[in-house]
């Protein structure tokens, strides 16, 4: 008897293959599609991932939150040895300015442990870059090196205990001394104590605080402030204290804490001051006038953190999809009809639940790809405009919390399709949902993100009236009305009317095609916008606590058209990935998979569509009939699908993906065959005559 | 400034009160509502939750799953001195006979350390069940009063590496040697090793073994054995070895672990012979001729488990809401239109968020209650048919899928309605949600019951046209078809015709109250399985592989009218109890409850009754509307709805539910409050002159 079963410390085996394709029947080029999922920063990826093959960078299970505190501390040096960290720093401080680069590298992180992930980027990402966002050269200078070098390790103390998606109203206060030319920074209450900030319980040695500047009696508003935390021996500094945030979730191996300030004072000079300064004699100046935009600005210069977490999410579930499909080709479970035990992912319903998750995350992949590029573009200087800048931000908060909250259903799905196994720490997949649930609420919580899409959306709709005589508005109004009216009569729209009359099958590739799901998609969006704008237009001459009111009766319906907005730029992101595929097999498929995702979406919103018109009865009962076709058509190029996330054993780990099961089964199959050859299975009870 | 956070090793304050309905206005009788959803056995709960209000039952964070294993170990010991645990045993053996008592008393853990409840389940309801149920009395007389008290901790070996679901294929075998009258127990492949058992591990002393019986050269299918594993010192004995499972995604007090045996021998004596049983000479006897009613009844007897999951996941649904409703209504996050900050729980969303899921949980406990009678009537022998005992494992398999999955959907959402809070271990969602996971897979995986329940709908369903000759059949199937059409064309149903012609708020109370919730759920059932029949009709008449694949094809629809049937059971349930309440008030305020998980059920399935004619558009469209309004009427009573889940603080111990919001909420209004009484608030920043 061997026993199969890989643990992670074994030099992991190359998987078996399930059922594949036919001999002769088309297949993806799998690292064709590699090469596309990994995107423009393919090559930075790769070399993410080999670094990452060094088992010293992985999760440990087990450990206690103190000793993996303390490994993912020694693995951030390991990170500063690599090199790996610094690529968006300017070339002067070890740089080189390559900021979709850097994302992409970091992103990578995830599939060794999700904590070093995070506590880099707390380091980099979000205390380093507060420094470089928000700080000038004499910053720069003077901390960017140990902060890239790990040499003051530090915390991003913008949460408190009080207040987390609104920052505006935070109740840290940095007043300002003209006497000695120090801020005050200081905590005036227990619900302004800064909270849930990593490095803060042990690892910080100084912090970018986020405080109210006051200074000669008038309230500026939040800026940013470095402020040193603990000596050498690691003890808080005067007027410095805090607290640990002791065991999460999951990201146990960041030290997340609370801190707070009694009357800390520091030099005038630690305002990070790029967007805002106080002078000798206490005189406020600001490149940027209004106080409102000065601090979307602000907080804007941060926005690499959702850009990474979108990329994150969406290679963390296609981890878990990669282990559960290629488990799900390897079990069996029950007799099938020829008596042999079938596999799972023959499955109907195995399928359904794999295969649409594997087209979302495809999605994700092409979709986050663009953002990656828009980020860099404008973060590396070449389209840096304001108008770049506010579709950067609205981008990346369409795209992060729907591919945070699909990461956490894909890992769930993936865990309990593989049953009692997937339960085990060892198969990573509870980790890995344990330590990404943080996900879709930190870096801006997903909802509060869907409201700024939703908030832009209706901002842009509205756009369309501006300058218009209110004739031309009333027009369009009724025009509006009478679509809706004349789709909520479930007429037909877009191509139906001829499709309908054809034979179901042709019917359905007909009126169901690309440019079918894009127009349902687009529409949607367009129609969820108008109607929400339509509801809440009397609002303007509401008082107050009315168009409150009122709008906060249309929150849900706005939040519904956020997502579907960010469901239909996957969708584009998808579709325009398919259209640069030359192979003409590979094409094939993957625009099934597309077909997939775009149905999947339909189908999701399906009574979305029936009640405004815009499916006919027939058209959308073959919604899901056809996506069931679809799982059959993909499902012998399962493996490939998730062999293309180029994921090699030493990323994946997990022994039920590792080729265990597949020897297992053989080893079980042997036994009996072997029994049955030398007649020495024990036939079964004779069933009792019925009576 | 001071610290108001409370933590679990404090004594819990008493929560401050949310928002509550204005005085005079109606308010739900608390106390009335506890009695209800506590059930039948309200006494029994109410002596376990007495008993877990000592702080040394209850989970504790930051330990290794070493420490962890050992605590709830030691807690075992407790529950035997408290006499908690062996309520269902015989009273010659220290017990009550009294079954649902058992499970009441049992589910209420889940308060403590779901690792105590599956710890404690394993011990006593899987290891010490076997003995008592498939066991005859001189097992009885040997084993039960040193498993009641944990004198011989025990595993209970049935799922193995290979097969979990499937148990009738397991490998394992205990082959009957009339030389020396006794079984050879024997692993015959790695696949075959016993796997995710419970006290496994560390603890397990002996195991109740299921293995294929074969003697005389026969194979009489999986009985089940008891078998010694270890000896004093905690040492395998000769021929058993096993491994640990290590730590797994939760309930890492519970140490699983694998098994297997190299030609162990028991004596004869050892075979559990309730329901088979193998002379001195050999010879096979079973009270049941039958070998599958022999297996299924056999399995049937260990039905406690699923029937108690349903109830540990609906309390821990309950917990969730306790705290997140609690938390929802003294925290506040941006500005409303007054200027003070809005309390989360006035938000659109987090009312939609948060009450439907109250109103589900509501629907669960009163199903379950009804579940637990009838488990009671049957294993307490006054209603032990084999109908009775039929429909008790239907019922269990409906409703144990849905409440599962329900509580992980629920806590993750009330974890996410707490933001970064939700994410600390100490506020106890991700915990809890870490531990009942695996629920949703244990004990019947969720899918496997729920395609248990389709085959029986079928089967049900089948039996209408039993004896029937064809032309009667034929008459039926065209009424069926008729009826379709006649829904599908979209043509009203119901009482809509009247009502869609009245004001719209009044057609909407007329269509979509209680009586037409329950016609169109039930409707639903009965159309889905109806519609899977009649595509499953052809197969009776295919080859072997095209029925399977036949079936397969419908295998999604199945599971998800079997779902639908289970929706229909706990609507019931609620609907039943709504009307056995007396207080005026307290039955309206339900009834809008129920309406909202009825109403929720339909939106959720609304594609459904819109292409099947059963809703109008109009009345479609106006579902949404009523909900959203449902949930605004509620609002007030949100507080007192979670507070009737009859919790203590030392059953929530999360500090966010303490009441310390709320005082940090007070302490940062009266700071500046004080502030501006003193003129030394700081004023805003002048916004620029708009160019």
């Amino acid at each position: 008897m061997a026993d199969t079963a890989v643990r992670p410390q074994d030099v992991p085996a190359e998987p078996a293959s399930g059922p594949r394709p036919e001999a002769g029947a088309p297949r993806i080029d799998v690292p064709l599609v590699t090469d596309k999922l990994l995107g423009t920063w393919a090559d930075v990826r790769r070399t993410s991932r080999a670094m990452l093959k060094d088992p010293a960078l992985w999760r440990e299970d087990g450990l206690t939150h103190h000793e993996h505190r303390e490994r993912v501390f020694q693995q951030l040096r390991k990170l500063v040895a690599h090199n790996s960290i610094a690529r968006a720093f300017p070339v002067e401080y070890g740089g080189e300015n390559n900021n979709g680069g850097n994302l992409a590298s970091f992103e990578e992180l995830v599939l060794a442990d999700p904590s070093l992930q995070i506590k880099a980027g707390v380091q980099w990402g979000l205390f380093g870059s507060a420094i470089y966002q928000l700080g000038t050269k004499k910053h720069h200078d003077k901390w960017l090196r140990d902060v890239i070098e790990l040499k003051i390790p530090g915390a991003f103390a913008m949460t408190e205990t009080g207040h987390g998606s609104d920052v505006a109203a935070i109740g840290t206060t940095a007043t300002y001394d003209p006497e000695t030319e120090e801020f005050v920074i200081h905590t005036p209450f227990r619900g302004a104590w800064k909270d849930y900030l990593g490095n803060a319980a042990v690892h910080g040695r100084a912090a970018t605080v986020f405080a109210q500047l006051i200074t000669g009696g008038v309230n500026y508003g939040v800026h940013c402030f470095y402020v040193p935390l603990r000596d050498e021996d690691g003890e808080f500094l005067p007027g410095i204290g805090g607290e640990d945030d002791g065991v999460k979730g999951g990201l146990n191996g960041v030290d997340n804490g609370r801190l707070h300030f009694d009357h800390v004072r520091v030099p005038r000079e630690n305002l990070l001051n790029r967007y805002g300064d106080v002078a000798a004699d206490g005189t406020y100046s600001s490149p940027i006038a209004s106080p409102g935009r000065r601090f979307f600005t602000m907080l804007g210069a941060l926005v690499q953190g959702r850009v990474s977490l979108d990329g994150a999410a969406t290679w963390g579930a296609a981890l878990a999809l990669k282990i559960a499909v290629t488990y799900g080709n390897q079990r069996r479970q029950f007799a099938g009809a020829s008596g042999a035990e079938t596999v799972l992912l023959d499955y109907g319903k195995h399928q359904r639940r794999l295969l649409p998750r594997v087209a979302t995350t495809y999605a994700q992949a092409f979709a986050h790809d663009e953002l990656l590029c828009k980020f860099d573009a404008v973060f590396g200087g070449e389209a840096d405009t304001d108008q770049n800048r506010e579709d950067l931000e609205t981008l990346a908060a369409a795209l992060k919390p729907l591919s945070t909250w699909h990461a956490l259903d894909t890992i769930q799905e993936a865990r309990e399709a593989c049953g009692g196994a997937g339960y085990l720490a060892e198969n990573r997949l509870v980790t890995l949902r344990q330590d990404l649930d943080v996900y879709v609420t930190f870096e801006g919580d997903n909802n509060v993100l869907l409201q700024l899409v939703g908030k832009r959306l209706l901002g842009d709709y509205a756009k369309q009236f501006k300058g218009k005589d209110p004739k031309e508005i009333a027009a369009f109004v009724v025009g509006q009305t009478a679509g809706k009216v004349f789709h909520g009569a479930g007429l037909r729209q877009l191509g139906q009317a001829v499709a309908d009359f054809g034979s179901t099958a042709r019917s359905v590739e007909l009126g169901l095609r690309a440019k079918d799901q894009h127009e349902l998609l687009t529409d949607r969006v367009q129609q969820m916008v108008a109607d929400v704008a339509g509801r809440l237009r009397p609002a303007t001459k509401l008082a107050p606590e009315a168009a409150a009111e009122l709008f906060n009766e249309n929150q849900t319906a706005l939040l519904d058209a956020a997502r579907a907005h960010g469901e239909l730029l996957q969708w584009e992101a998808f579709a325009d990935a398919v259209a640069g595929i030359e192979d003409e097999d590979t094409a094939q498929i993957l625009g099934w998979l597309r077909d997939l995702f775009g149905l999947g979406l339909i189908e999701k919103h399906l009574s979305w569509y029936l009640l405004h018109g815009r499916l006919s009865h027939q058209r959308a009962m073959a919604v899901t009939r056809y996506i069931d076709r679809l799982c059959r058509r993909l499902r012998p190029h399962a493996q490939d699908l998730v062999d293309a996330f180029g994921y090699e054993p030493e990323h994946v780990r997990a022994p039920i993906a590792s080729g265990a099961e597949q020897a297992r089964q053989d080893e079980a199959a042997a036994h009996y065959a072997d029994l049955e050859a030398r007649g020495q299975r024990p036939p079964k009870e004779k069933k009792p005559a019925s009576r």
